[in-house]
């Protein structure tokens, strides 16, 4: 099993590549360890799940949130889990950011591992240690930062993946390329999602890249002071209108990119056919590029926004494709943008 | 203005020792700061806090929940605080306690001070790093390790301390003795309450004694691998009784203590002497030193402590006054002495 040792600051992380069940007991004892999923990933692997303790939580979005981290707490007393207890999360980024959230403030910081079950997880969601849970509309408002001691990618993990999963992962594939690696983005142009799909060596390496750009950016820069900036591309208006609209995160990241390379060719010089490329392999990935919203709302929760400082937003923008910049923008180019975008579409 | 800089492995705290709301504005700037205070506190000095964003909550322990975090999260985000914005903890460990969780959870984390209005939190809750909150009747079940930039002790607040709460700042005063200091202990033996509440020079000293002690402990040791677990002195079975019976911090860690010492009568050769005058020192500044309770009550609450791992607990025995130890007793050894304490009242 391959295995990469990323080092941060505040720890080091093991990303293993290969099978995860047979790896666990490994990895963790057995009378320490607790596993947090959702429901329908423990119905999908109830027989490789039977011998451990499994707390479930509801799948989706709207569960990430403090009453569900709350009910997990109330589990892991119930179940007697103690400061040397060991938490896996096994499933997509709510359960990812759950976790490492629930692992964070247990007892004042137990450890933890994730097994990401979904294809943005394994790129992006397990990575990077920031974790958190939603409060109303307002995407991560809570959270911390803290590393699991390791992520196992397991890629036989997507043969129960829906269609829209996929999707939403190359959402993220995309915006790593896009804001890293021109090469890799026109080989994002030159495969299309049913090859990724069938050929597993495909997609393996796919993921691989992806992993290495966004374990490369968050390695050097743990704590969002610079580098790690450019991850949020899409993400400022993606995030506004994700849980408003109750849209996936890989399409309300793709309409985000949208949006943010719409005000990248205004402020920051792209061409409009580098424009245009986003916008096709976008498309191709069966990923949206414009949508309705009403501004006024959208507005109101972009205010909330983590990178607002007094009446400016800190936003990723792109010089062309592979090459981003972080500018400082009034707030009110950034509402010009947006309304620009919905009057556009 | 005193300062003592005390350095920790994950920040430096600065505490200042003079009057508080004279320095705030110069340690933050007042259009990032929002004070998180209890009612009480806040209607005692409205005239002081007018101009000032406030977030009230509840007074009391019962309120040192999720609940009362997530609605102070809530009114931030209404407030509009962010990333840049400066907390402040103004009130006894109830306020400090939560303002540093909140803080810590907030939009990942943003900074906070703290300015502790009781004794007990001027000696002990503001000081450390630890912060949480109370799931039902276990105490601190969820928090963090985290410091404030800088902690302001300004004993004008006493004037208008209630008696109980002069009682609940001295159990930890004494306790601070008893597992440091001989000497320490003597001086507070030849001293009577209503002297160091009338004598201000007296009180200070006794304050910078033991932050002295809190403060060397806790950044020698600062995630409780060793040395610092001697501050549990007293807590193992005080928080197993606090929140059940409703009890003072103070009271419970007082019955705490006695209970500890008697098991350290039986397993770690304290003397009968030296036990008698702990009990006497306690009852000196009128806190309880028995108690009747349910063993089998107490029992459920103690095993979901902190400190247990497997069928042991690491916990506090005391020699003599002045030189504790840590050992790991079998949880059948503190029941014994569970039952041992409560047939003996």
């Amino acid at each position: 099993m391959e295995k990469i040792h990323i080092r941060y600051s505040s720890g080091a992380v093991d990303h293993y590549f290969g099978p995860a069940f047979d790896r666990l007991l490994s990895l963790c004892d057995w009378e320490n360890l607790f596993i947090i999923t959702d429901k329908n990933i423990s119905r999908l692997y109830r027989k490789q799940l039977e011998r451990y303790r499994v707390i479930e939580i509801e799948p989706g979005e709207m569960f990430k949130n403090q009453q569900t981290a709350d009910k997990v707490i109330l589990s892991l007393i119930e179940l007697g889990a103690d400061r040397q207890s060991f938490i896996i999360g096994l499933g997509g980024g709510v359960v990812t950011d759950l976790t490492g959230y629930v692992a964070s403030i247990y007892k004042r910081g137990v450890k933890f591992g994730f097994v990401p079950t979904s294809l943005l997880a394994m790129v992006d969601a397990a990575m990077g240690g920031k974790n958190g849970v939603d409060v109303g509309l307002y995407k991560n408002m809570v959270g911390t930062f803290r590393h699991p001691d390791w992520i196992i990618i397991d890629p036989f993990f997507l043969h129960t993946l829906p269609d829209e999963e996929w999707s939403n992962g190359f959402a993220e594939i995309i915006k790593h390329a896009v804001i890293h690696d021109e090469f890799h983005f026109a080989e994002l142009e030159s495969f299309e999602l049913t090859e990724f799909k069938k050929q597993k060596d495909l997609i393996n390496s796919m993921i691989h890249r992806s992993v290495s750009i966004k374990t490369g950016i968050t390695s050097n820069d743990e704590f969002e002071k610079g580098e790690r900036k450019l991850l949020n591309f899409g993400h400022t208006i993606g995030h506004a209108i994700e849980n408003k609209y109750n849209l996936s995160h890989g399409h309300a990241i793709s309409i985000g990119m949208v949006a943010e390379a719409l005000l990248s060719t205004r402020m920051a010089g792209l061409s409009q056919q580098d424009f245009e490329r986003l916008e096709q392999l976008l498309e191709k990935f069966n990923l949206p590029v414009n949508f309705n919203f009403d501004v006024d709302d959208i507005w109101k929760l972009l205010l909330a926004d983590k990178k607002i400082e007094g009446d400016e937003i800190s936003i990723v923008l792109l010089k062309s494709i592979g090459e981003p910049m972080i500018r400082n923008v009034p707030l009110r180019e950034l509402r010009t943008s947006l309304q620009q975008l919905n009057a556009n579409k």
